[in-house]
């Protein structure tokens, strides 16, 4: 094991030795404006101090001051898996303050530390939820202790140091406890996984950064004692640990969605670490079936509400989706795994649709809110959180600001906060443009060659993507741009610095060139709002359409309709398109009915010659983005709009 | 408070003293052929025993057992309310023996009842799980503990003691228990409700059963209690108890299906007893909003598989329809109640609606293995239960033989048992027959004037039901038979006794006649298949219909597919009407499609256009009753069938 091959350690998120594409870091990436980094602020100015403030008051920080104190065991709080939210709380605080820049250290992220690392035992064991008199023993509760989950979020905050500033307290407490999980669950230790995946893909990130090849060899270990039955079975059945087949076996995602999705993100370190292509490939085709049967218009994953689980193939209820926040960040981090073993654009696609309609969709204006469920069909108004009370998670009509289950915020936030990791790669030939954003980026490519782009554009709401090299060798390289799947049936041009126009198709659109300082390469994506419609497997949307603009997914809200109607009162008309609206909305041609349509109140179900053709007004429904909706008090919402 | 005002105490399983209607007992109705005969052939000679077994098995028997041993806080197994399933088994095995013939008392009774009464404790609480030594103490779980909702089913089976062979040990040890709860629960006793509705009806009926007006008084004290938030909120919120608002106040019923419809059938029993008309209006109009928005076509309620709860208005997806059968057996237990307080046949509609696609879908044919949820969309093959263990409740691809909450099979059970008392009542003009059954009916009019029936029907399969006079007074009285509202939009005919034929409309055909022994009223109904539409506010079957025959709910089922094919394959044209085919059946005339019909699939939302019609196979869909699905090994099924 070592760091990544390249002259420096650079400030990566993912940093896998082997693969396809090169991941840039946040110090060769910046985002510098628009849709992004408006979420980036808010994050830094605010969600970040919302997730401390919450988890003090809430005493899931308190937990390891009891815990040092020796009275946990009667003073603690919260849930078992509490300690990984103040973990996750540290990560987005080390990737938002970003590369090292000599400044002092950041004080809280030093507080927080010392605050947990106290409570940390001699033998590197952290938990503030067992093993101490009075408290369950350690590892007596694996499918639901969450013990080496919050271990797997400690170490990516450890990680998260070692990258941006350098192993400081943090990373050492991460690397205790490190040792001591390869420890006692080595070989000839407990012969036992998590309930909860999450150790798998930090240990190996921790691998890379430590170049300690241990850690793999633990997370590999992991890997391939899963699905052999280790955890007990539950009401919910063994898939929703993904206990019931092992990995290589699987071919599709099942059981609790953000588990499948944490262990087929740790599956994918651990076969590029070890060069295990039919891993790799039993990921790949995991994922192949879940996107094309079990995913949502939004990138949303997770049917069920009662388990947090994928439902069957198209099992995806538009009112009941349940789509967790952590899902879609879950989704993202293995579409970037994925991308950089295989350079493949189409995990690109899906991760821009989920940071656009899941991930983006979660955190309120004032990013003091969150939606930790994200329903595509909202049918009753919801009621104000209480703003000083933890929320039920599944509540989906206004954003709340903390759960009972509150880790939805902490994983918005981390996620924000390496968002420039998820944009650009390079490899032998060049740079790869992966997510379109205003950023400047400096890299340098095979040799030692120093590049340096300034992408310009008001991205996702328009389609116009302009990067101009500001630096660059004086030999042909390769800029390659995602032309994003969503264009087909359109037109995407690519404009090449002489000015020509080339038609470009989705996938991946390429200038090999000698290219200048000043030299300016444009993508001139089709944003137009259009129809979508649905497989007619997915039952739960048949007879609808819904619109989509670039990435963009819009619904109907009620706030937007007159007279007070609900979305129910919705239908559009497939024969004409929907066109752009006022302040961002989009106009749907359609109708809206009048309420009670049946001859008969008292009973839904008639013979269909007694259903008459309900009155209708014509209308222009005003659509606005999903990840908009809801923030302009209760309302219904429907992303699925009937045209029967 | 008296016991029912007939002559002498009849065979009844609610016996109240007001109301438009006086029930028929099971010493006045029997049930001598058909479908529910054999139904309730197989529950005696099969369920019953079945039950039995597998609570010896899974140790719930036994924890009574352990109680009286002194062993029970190491010993216990199942769940905290796994009390309750014995006594409901004992409440099945009363009924199911019937009046009391002067034979010897059941000797399975006798030893059950020994039983449970040893574990009684002096003050009359009895809980296997709670407030021994080494136990939680009574009623520290008021929310979860389920003491008082075990104690409903307790006096429940007393009270099927006193009706079937008067009172004995069964029935003291639930009057020391319903004594107990209102010592405790009464006037400066503990101001609480259990979480789980259930005692309030219980309550009632002993009180009906013995004359105590204290029973009465503690039931009206519950049912006034709740929605005042005296249980704690948990992440369901406080609907999920009914605790959200006062029974007085709600306009639908909410939260748990099981727990809100034996609270509503409670608070009817309350404002009968009690001649309190606000109360009862209040559940009429609970009960007819959630008919016509939160009912399954099947009658089955709740569509929530995270809660078992009933979702927002027009949330019934079939995919994940919850439909647990506890809640079909508890809303006829509520149509019932509602039908004898105010005569109104359409709860007579309900109900057998429920009976025949969700009662009688539960248990297999050999009454071995039950559907605890009853989805009207499965679309993954089941795998076989395991035989030997409690099986996961949600499961709904194949009946299994027991569960780990197993209340269903022992409340179909009772509900077989007690079926005949859902048939037939009478008031002063005369007899109405409700429920449409081969049966033989002796009863006393007002003034002491003896009539007999002989009902002879093959319904549902035929349409005719015969009622024969064999015993009548010379002066003239009223026959009335339900018409059903599924005949609407065909034509029904009653046919006289003089053979004259009157087209009748759903609601009640009534004959007022100087009968004569032997004279024959016969009515005709159009049991001939046809298609079903929804109200469009359910999203779910947008686009689709289903097929009725008569009262019974059809469905396509993989099994009676050509080539392996799934039911996801199957499309109907609504322009034909569907045909009674061989054996049962019923042939839907459509086309199947082939599978993969997406230009691309490996995502599933694509522009509406790009979207090529599927090739299709005309063919005609074989389709059989809802209620025999998945009696031929696994199989995908579906009751709405795509239109387009």
């Amino acid at each position: 094991m070592r760091e990544n091959s390249t002259a420096r350690p650079h400030v990566l998120p993912v940093a896998p030795t082997s693969g396809r594409l090169r991941p840039l870091g946040l110090d060769e990436v910046r985002i510098t404006g628009g849709f992004w980094a408006r979420r980036r602020q808010v994050n830094a100015s605010a969600t970040l101090d919302h997730c401390r403030h919450w988890m003090e008051r809430a005493g899931w920080i308190g937990n390891f001051r009891a815990a040092t104190e020796g009275r946990v065991h009667r003073d603690r709080r919260g849930r078992e898996f509490a300690d990984s939210d103040v973990y996750k709380l540290l990560e987005a605080m080390a990737w938002q303050a970003g590369p090292h820049t000599g400044a002092a250290p950041d004080a809280g992220i030093a507080a927080l530390t010392e605050t947990i690392a106290a409570a940390q035992e001699p033998d590197g064991y952290l938990s503030t939820a067992f093993g101490r008199p009075g408290q369950l023993p350690r590892y007596s509760d694996l499918e639901w202790g969450h013990e080496l989950y919050c271990y797997g979020h400690l170490i990516q905050a450890g990680v998260a140091e070692i990258r941006t500033r350098g192993e400081g307290e943090l990373a050492k407490t991460a690397r205790r406890a490190a040792d001591h999980v390869c420890a006692v669950f080595g070989p000839g230790g407990i012969e036992g996984v998590c309930g909860h995946p999450e150790i798998e893909t930090a240990l190996v990130e921790l691998a890379r950064a430590t170049g300690e090849q241990r850690y793999l060899d633990q997370a590999a270990l992991f890997i391939d004692r899963r699905g052999h039955g280790t955890l007990p079975d539950t009401e919910f059945g063994r898939a929703y640990f993904q206990d019931d087949l092992p990995v290589r076996e699987a071919t599709v995602l099942r059981g609790h969605a953000v588990r499948a999705l944490y262990l087929a993100a740790g599956a994918v370190d651990v076969a590029v670490e070890t060069r295990d292509d039919a891993l790799l490939a039993a990921v790949v085709r995991q994922w192949e079936t879940t996107v094309a049967r079990r995913t949502y218009l939004t990138g949303g994953m997770g049917a069920h509400h009662r388990d947090e689980s994928f439902g069957d193939d198209f099992v995806l209820p538009p009112d009941r989706a349940y789509a967790e926040t952590c899902a879609g960040v879950a989704s993202v981090m293995l579409g970037w795994r994925l991308l950089l073993a295989t350079g493949d654009p189409r995990y690109a696609d899906l991760a821009e649709r989920t940071l656009f309609n899941v991930v983006a969709a979660s955190p309120s204006e004032d990013g003091r809110a969150f939606f930790y469920t994200n329903t595509l069909h909202r049918r009753s108004r919801g009621t104000a959180p209480d703003a000083h009370a933890e929320s039920p998670r599944a509540e989906s009509g206004l954003r709340a600001p903390w759960f009972a289950v509150s880790c939805c915020p902490t994983n918005v936030a981390r996620t924000l906060a390496l968002l420039p990791g998820y944009l650009a790669t390079a490899d032998d030939r060049g740079v790869q443009l992966h997510q379109y954003a205003d950023a400047d980026i400096a890299t340098t490519l095979t040799g030692g060659h120093a590049v340096a782009l300034r992408i310009r554009t008001d991205y996702p709401h328009g389609g116009r993507v302009t990067v101009r090299i500001t630096r660059t060798p004086d030999h042909p390289w390769t800029l390659s741009l995602r032309v994003p799947a969503w264009t087909a049936g359109a037109t995407a041009w690519l404009v090449h610095p002489d000015g020509t126009r080339e038609a470009v198709a989705p996938g991946t659109a390429a200038v090999t060139h000698v290219f200048r300082p000043g030299d300016e390469i444009r993508l001139d994506l089709p944003v137009t709002p259009r129809w979508v419609g649905a497989d007619p497997r997915i039952d739960a949307v048949r007879g609808t359409l819904a619109v989509q603009r670039g990435p963009v997914v819009y619904c109907a809200e009620s706030v937007d309709l007159p007279d007070g109607q609900d979305v129910d009162a919705v239908r559009v008309d497939p024969s004409t398109s929907p066109q752009d609206g006022p302040a961002g909305t989009v106009l749907a041609p359609g109708a809206l009915t009048v309420r009670n349509r049946r001859p008969d109140p008292s009973w839904p179900y008639t013979p269909p010659e007694e259903a008459p053709a309900p009155a209708e007004r014509r209308s222009e429904i005003v659509l606005v983005p999903y990840h908009s909706w809801a923030n302009r008090g209760p309302s219904t919402m429907r992303v699925w709009l009937p045209t029967v």
